[in-house]
């Protein structure tokens, strides 16, 4: 699969083996990478050992406009056209099919495959990685999970001599964006979101984002490669930004504390002395002295937690055109060498094999906002319930209510179980003491 | 190199090569690795593809006591017998020699060497990669920068496919300890500094520390990475933190900026139009809201700025024994992966031969605090010593002095040569409206 260049091969590095790539995808991202392989195609060759030449670019339409790095004569329609007798192929389209087709074909014809489609590998990550091993070949996907982070080279490959307890992170640039615009501006939810979507943060169909299916899917990439666990999308408990309230976000600046929509996936054992992998995305308080915490507008953070190591953390950039295609070109250079040199990405090491835990057995912390009725004995009525499901209160916090004869509650537990936690939270819900809880919001990263 | 099991193989991995293991010192982290070998050999070996097996360890006092799960039989104080006929050296022993003899040994003879001494690579390291690249062994040394924070797997892989302009890091423990006691307590650098050396985080000569040595150590070998230059410790400009005071410290504080020694590695075009690296350690004030100010105590963070990926951020664990045995163990998994499967670490890639700026061409921002005669025309006469030298002041901040007749003023200059920062500061000193320059700080991370 290594050629060796041809009549039009570049004079600065004529003893150079020359790749050859396709690009199935033009867009934001796509774009980006022709262009950086071509302003770059010294340094990458440098690193790689090896030439890399496009040979072609899959479109859907061939005669939209395109920028002046992209050469015409290496668009094509056709996916065969496109795929066939490559060494590398980089698949930008995103979505399932044709993407899943596609990068099976490569992989099978024994092209290396970098792909950044998070929901692909999260559904159909161990077919791909079957393929790979099968042929030979690489699959790498940086560019799925937080754009220009390293996380999976992070996880994959530098902590490969640790056992990770505990993956915590910003993985949505759209919903960090709204709640960091909530809490700076003190705008509502809408609000926020209209903006985002004005200023080109938030797609018009924002679901994907705000209610945490984007962050599943990289949740459940960032636990399969953290615990040696298969973790699929659907392994994921998940719960969106859309209930957040302006009224939360003030609450939370009270109590020194910032609300992040956090993808969590963490190795525990559960009651019944079982080791398994709990995976979660919900938004959450977190403390203002926490490393998260500052992570602000539409940047990623991930934490990492391993026995040896500490507390590890990678940060930057996780979308945009150019961030994520410099995710790709690692993972480019990194196949590339491979093709030249020999070697091999990791493969997929599922062998731990490890039980997905009832997320009612997580455990966590709540801080709960409710409104009672100002009268004498009510804390007692509403600490009582607590008792009784076995939640330990950490601090309680009474004030004043806006409406005639109400007092406002914040109750923080300490860790207790997410069931019961649910239970507490449903039991004072039909309270005669309570008139409404105003808001349940998870606790992490103390 | 690869040996088949022997009669003491692993039940639960028959078919698994082995690769014998020297580790060279058995301190701190030496001893940790040894413990992480044996607790982890199953997810070692799963991940590496070969059972990781200690041949021997190299010890100065074979009967001083040891922890049990250092097997007293392969102790030795030869080294020959140390280092000869092993599969994976782990040099832990630090400072150049006979560091240097023993990993120039052990490469030549085909080794994989693993080593974390940041001394040995800043004054050796083209010597050393020479011998790994003629032999076609790997030479690994993630523990060399920064603990456990993977920075150069960053630098080497992650970003192979980005053009990198600037790294900034915190990559000392032992001075952000310091700073930040001052900071949280108001103490002084002396008392600072007792209380860390009583705790165990300074050493009893603090010197390498404090005076920013092992900061430049460190410091060269990301830029060597970074821009594939050859960077050794006498081409960094180096400011230890001795001369920082509580009053600098409070006075960071009053304008919302913390200080912090900083490692400086950048791209840059010098006033010639020359384009070079120019690297320096230094005490500098850094925004709260930039990420490296709120790494505190001994936590490491290094910020990596590329042209497509924007900034990245690598925090984590800077010292300790199990921290830095997790990156060790990192790259014995690497290099064992590559024994087994084939392929090797990147081989040192300085292609790009940028010759080192000259420090006074460095362009930088400086806050200057001045004690001044309080009496009229003091401003004008100090503003006109900037204009002067061509410094642009960005702004000004009068107050009362303590001392009788005496104005406080500081200010903040815009961004210029160093050079011309420097003559500023050494006329002020002359000019008789100042009673002293009571000090000069960088500004970084605006």
């Amino acid at each position: 699969m290594v050629h060796t260049p041809d009549s039009s091969g570049s004079a600065a590095s004529p003893s150079l083996p020359v790749l050859d790539i396709a690009v199935l995808g033009a867009g934001t991202v796509g774009s980006q990478v022709i262009r950086l392989l071509g302003e770059q195609a010294g340094d990458l060759a440098a690193r790689s050992g090896a030439r890399l030449s496009i040979g072609a670019v899959l479109v859907r339409d061939p005669s939209a406009p395109r920028a002046a790095d992209i050469d015409p004569s290496a668009l094509t329609t056709d996916a065969a056209t496109a795929i066939d007798g490559r060494d590398l192929v980089v698949e930008l389209i995103g979505g399932i099919e044709p993407a899943r087709t596609y990068v099976l074909r490569a992989l099978r014809a024994g092209a290396s495959v970098i792909t950044g489609n998070k929901a692909l590998l999260a559904a159909h990550g161990p077919e791909l990685y079957a393929a790979a091993a099968e042929s030979g070949a690489d699959l790498y996907y940086e560019a799925a999970v937080a754009g220009a982070v390293p996380v999976v080279y992070g996880l994959r490959e530098s902590l490969a001599g640790d056992r990770i307890t505990r993956v915590l992170g910003i993985v949505n640039g759209t919903t960090n964006f709204i709640l960091d615009a909530m809490a700076t501006s003190g705008a509502s939810y809408g609000d926020a979101l209209a903006d985002a979507q004005a200023r080109g943060f938030a797609e018009a169909d924002p679901s994907a984002d705000v209610d945490g299916l984007d962050a599943a899917a990289k949740c459940a990439i960032l636990a399969s490669l953290a615990f040696h666990t298969r973790v699929g999308m659907d392994d994921v408990a998940v719960e969106g930004i859309a209930g957040v309230t302006a009224e939360d976000v003030a609450e939370a600046a009270f109590f020194r504390r910032v609300i992040k929509l956090l993808a969590i996936a963490e190795r525990r054992t559960d009651e019944s002395g079982h080791e398994g992998v709990a995976v979660r995305v919900h938004p959450a308080l977190v403390p203002l002295d926490h490393p998260l915490a500052s992570v602000s507008g539409a940047f990623n953070a991930i934490v990492v937690e391993g026995e040896a190591a500490g507390r590890l953390m990678f940060y930057g950039q996780g979308a945009g055109g150019a961030p994520t295609a410099s995710a790709v070109l690692s993972d480019l250079v990194a196949a590339a060498s491979h093709r030249v040199h020999g070697g091999h990405a990791p493969r997929e090491s599922v062998y731990a094999h490890l039980p997905i835990l009832d997320p009612g057995s997580t455990r966590t912390r709540y801080q709960l906002r409710l409104r009672v009725n100002d009268r004498l004995g009510v804390l007692s009525e509403v600490s009582s319930i607590f008792a009784r499901h076995g939640v330990s209160i950490q601090s309680v916090h009474q004030r004043d209510g806006q409406a005639p004869g109400e007092a406002v509650i914040v109750i923080a537990t300490h860790e207790a179980r997410e069931a019961d936690l649910r239970a507490v939270a449903a039991a004072l819900a039909h309270s005669p003491a309570v008139r409404r809880v105003a808001s349940t919001l998870r606790m992490e990263g103390d």
